[in-house]
């Protein structure tokens, strides 16, 4: 069938693109997608077309009806030396970003943090979870039900740890309210992010145990108390994924000779703006911009990006020193990412992991996500730590004039 | 120099990897900086060098130490017909995710949709809003100093736009605590995000009128309550950038046929799940997964994915009609995205922006966004529907085992 | 007919005692409603039923089903004195709290601020809030009716002020989600409350010109974006009743010489626990107990008790000075008070707003209200100054103890 | 001396009221400050000197420079049939309050009640919390502190428990922020409310075992994790003192012939204003009123009307029943009070006690408490009720007028 009846077939509905897999290999119906979306939508599709990376495992697992890859330039900013449980050593990081001035500023913060010797970081697993909701026929009968699921956890862990070698039970905690149950578990996945095993796994275990015994419907398999990729306290609360810390102390001259500013004006800037601001604005992020350096993490290494939600929430801590330097310190509650899964696979993504040495073929199962956490967060101080100092000199504007349409700059 | 011996220099900080453009090209630079990140982390970055869109732009704009590109798959869900005040008849949404499942949820929501006409959408010009922060002697100083800034409102508008032919000054609000006061500006910014012509803007306006005339100093151009890229109750509230609605109405027999539920499980699901889940999490996204659709749109078309933090705040609504169809509702307070600028003038970008039709250079200025955001939602709305049913018809879990490694699939 | 056939009949749900003022004096049916209670309860109530204020009015106005008073000790702080718009001199606090080291407390706070001349204040009206909810048939509509409210601002404003001449509108404002329209209504109510003025006042031009004008319903004439008596971030961000704030800057020898500790600690804990563990709290009061201070003067003066929730949320200030003095201070964005109607005209309460100087006699209407908030800004902020201080000097624990069963005290 | 010498020296600052009770009797303490008071204030202050309880414990253990009582009327409703585990039987609440309409829209939500047989109620112990907030010198020693913290927990809690015969620990959670470890101490406290018990097992526990053991400081006894008396999500989400739980279920007749409405009118009520309008105003409270009906029971009953603030928190549930009848719930996560200590002891708040049959003489200790949190329950859960209804029906100005200046009144 020519191109133009296909196009008008997909135009009316008549036919379902996703289906071209049944029929053609993986290359050809990418292509046949693209000249019939090209042709409907008057594209071109001329470089979203023309990609490097096998599409093979990207049009199974990541991304039905493909038509090609989205390119995102990709920078790197260090080196950094991180001083952590599971990142030692110096580090490039490479952040696939479209705005100008975040490699540099992030750049400028490692540069300011290697001078006083580089960064220590802290890890500490939370797990992923997922929280279904039930249905019972009141408050009574939701006490009795929260409390078999308090009362069966080995049960429901030897069950939940029968859907995956990878996946481990830590706890579940209950809320009633009405008739509804929420019920949130909390899981162990290794190296992984972990959310289709959960899922997996809470199906799982809803149906051949939970359900079974207490004859109790389940609603959803997701009530939003899990919460995934949304702003919430219990995230900012409670942790989801792994919870981190990152600090540095710079030398007052430091401060002065590579971020322009004094150590003084840097914690006013974090007071005022980080905790008052955010305070009077109802937030659950006490920081600057966390959430552009996880974003371009994020894309790079191939995590997923509506987990930035998440990410976006932390603290920046800044205290002087009584010698006048400066203590900088950055906490993520909630960094949900994987070393394996998802787009990590992906030829360039890999590629970035590789830079940053995140490799699950080797040491231990879950070892490498903690390194991969350390290392976002160090990058996430560089950068807070840059852009701080960049408002604090009254420098922003100015920065973003000059990156935005230079010739060259400094840093 | 050999590439070893930049490669050293590079790594003992000695060398500044952003300086290569003052003596080389855009490509050499790229290519050196490869050849150096390669060498010093042992990775190949073969495939992330291996790049079709034009790095001249990218690497002067978007990325600083641009080493190449990350790939990002791309697949399209559609057709949807729109009926909107800015996009109106069919559109194909191109979305660049890693995430299984998601193009088909999306896909699935159109179908669903299309069947009872399509959706409506309906959009509002909120701002672009900077929000810097002033230090004065005390509480009486901080009234004084707000009651300046009203009275002079249109001293200051007039100021604010001589920055930019593109920028209008709509609004300004102060907030005050202890010897702080927080000023709240609210742009229009055209077609443009805006981001950058804010802060430059504020730069201007308070250092050639407001500090000039009033003394009072700024501490910093944000001090939060703008509040860009961390989840706040302000920007829930108040909105920022573009705030969104879509809707649809499915007739009973349609939710069943494409959907597998009826529409009284669908209202059951998101009152338990959005509702009040979310209100038990302390949560500002009352919804299932806006952040996934609008990640992927915004990678898609060069928008800043760290605004996806903003755009995962928002609520979905369903309501049971009286004749047992089901009324289906997104809104999106805060979804901050530009049609110029940014990431939006890339290679692959300006392609997915061409699918939906979004061109700057035609229509009035302003009015591209105003479309781009009526069919961001209206994705938003089919990606929703089709979670919700999902979870309502207890499929997610097969869904993902089947999605994740399948070989073929049926939506 | 005996007191013990009334019980039996009240016991059954035959008799409805508040129809007795029907048929008996006030004074006599709150006798009987005690005698009654009293068999049927097995309870004495000889202190409740023994109290000194007319329940003439209070039976009327203020408590139906009346039995008596509960009593609520009351102690006096001071003398402060408040420099501000509306409070100027020195005050007197009276307190009804039940919780030993309150007085004590405020009283200290009040002490050190003396040896410094006193505190300012500084007020805004921001009005009180109601805010209906309405029913479209979708997102369109919704869209016209909030343009149509916008539009017809002053016939609006006109029907309200209607209602009551102590009404006026100040501002509206719409939300749209949904199905739904939320309209808040923020209006000026000279020195009282407002909040039964508000819901007349909504009511009435409701009927009279919203749905009689657009045809659309309203669902209940409040939809909690007033939001009453309920912690939110929209009272926290945009105000309700009064917003206000105090300031003192204490010598560094009178904060040593009355509260014990240095500024730089009070400046620690305030950074830590105000700020920092608030923020970590998911909270909308970054403060160390204003509640406290707000219920006890809201008891003794006969405001709402419930009000305690909005004025709860606030946030305190402390910097050192240059000179190692402190600087500190107290916002309240939300007070809700009255200097009229509500409790404030019962005996008791009205003794002690006369200890305040609060007289709506006299003075300009409006103004009252202003000084009251003042008053208790004030009040405030020495309460807590005064635990900030106890809790740096790690002196809580042992102050409780020795209030709770004390022969004598020193503050 | 005379009393206008005393008052000149009291006005100056010279003279401490306080100091009375060293010289005087507690009757003659309070009479001087009354004269003191009222001559320098002008004031008369008859009636807050003409009360009937015993001032002999209040003036020593609740309020220190006492010069009276404040009298807030107090009326009855009920009787209400609770089905609870601690509570059973009929009930009349004793509600001390200065709110037209209050009294009687909980008698109305009785009434409505006691037609289908009464409420049900569920109580689960959460405990008192206080959080003190250490400092250490940096994220690897608050790991660490944190990991002693955790690994000591048997030893802190027989620390905790020499402090008192009826304090008990139950958990202990850290928070790492910077260098700030903030540890969330859990107490069971029996009948009493706790937070005096708490701070003084706090700090007890920390100068004689955690400080001393660890080196580490403790920067505040309380750092605002626990949280006390501030609108919080930690409190909304993980609940302090008591969670409690009400349901009724009520015939649609009778909701019509009682309530004036239909129970499809009550959920799209309790929908577009407690979870739509809530969610909308970024809230902690997803009800209509609770902080009424809560502060009421607390002035009556000699509660801490400060903890006003965290019962308001909390989600009110209506359901339709497939045969047209009403589901009705409320839960309120966070119900702080006591039945021994605080103002429970005054002689009108025993009293108040009595008439609930709360009597700490008899029972298991910590049952009184339970019994107490399920009666307020179910008095919000029929004020609740009541409110909603008057809002579906369209009536509440209307009842507003009535009360208000009522001559009779009918529910």
């Amino acid at each position: 069938m020519k191109i133009s009846d296909l196009a008008k077939k997909v135009q009316a509905g008549d036919l379902k693109m996703h289906h071209f897999e049944q029929y053609f290999s993986v290359e050809d119906s990418i292509e046949k997608r693209q000249e019939i979306v090209s042709r409907i939508t008057k594209s071109k599709l001329e470089k979203i077309s023309d990609f490097s990376m096998s599409p093979k495992e990207a049009a199974r697992k990541n991304c039905e009806n493909m038509i090609g890859a989205i390119q995102v330039p990709v920078g790197v900013a260090g080196p950094l030396k991180i001083n952590g449980e599971y990142a030692r050593g110096r580090f490039f990081f490479p952040l696939a970003t479209t705005e100008g001035c975040l490699v540099a500023g992030v750049n400028r913060g490692c540069r300011a943090s290697m001078l006083s010797g580089g960064v220590k970081t802290v890890t500490k697993r939370r797990g992923i979870t997922r929280a279904p909701v039930f249905k019972t026929t009141g408050i009574r009968e939701s006490k009795k039900f929260a409390q078999w699921i308090e009362d069966n956890f080995e049960k429901i862990k030897s069950q939940v740890e029968k859907t995956d070698p990878h996946i481990s039970l830590h706890k579940i905690k209950c809320w009633r309210v009405g008739r509804s149950v929420h019920v949130r578990f909390v899981f162990g996945t290794a190296d992984a992010m972990g959310m289709n095993m959960a899922v997996v796994a809470c199906d799982n275990v809803i149906k051949n145990l939970i359900t079974k015994k207490t004859g109790i419907k389940c609603i959803s398999v997701t009530g939003n108390m899990c919460s995934d990729k949304k702003p919430t306290a219990i995230n900012f609360i409670l942790g989801r994924g792994l919870s981190t810390w990152a600090e540095v102390i710079i030398k007052k001259k430091d401060v002065k000779k590579v971020l322009k500013v004094t150590p003084e004006e840097i914690v006013e800037v974090n007071t005022r703006k980080n905790l008052e601001g955010s305070a009077l604005a109802g937030s659950y992020g006490f920081n600057a911009h966390f959430a552009n350096i996880i974003a371009a993490m994020f894309i790079a290494t191939g995590q997923d990006p509506a987990h930035v939600v998440e990410g976006s929430s932390g603290i920046t801590s800044a205290e002087l020193e009584k010698n006048g330097d400066l203590y900088f310190s950055v906490h993520l509650p909630s960094l949900i990412i994987g070393a394996v899964g998802g787009g990590t696979g992906l030829d360039t993504q890999k590629e970035a992991l590789e830079i940053l040495g995140v490799n699950v073929t080797k040491g231990n199962p879950g070892d490498n996500v903690m390194k991969l956490a350390e290392v976002i967060t160090a990058a996430v101080l560089a950068g807070e730590l840059s852009l701080l100092s960049a408002l604090a000199a009254n420098d922003l504007a100015r920065a973003h004039v000059v990156y935005g349409r230079r010739k060259k700059y400094k840093t």
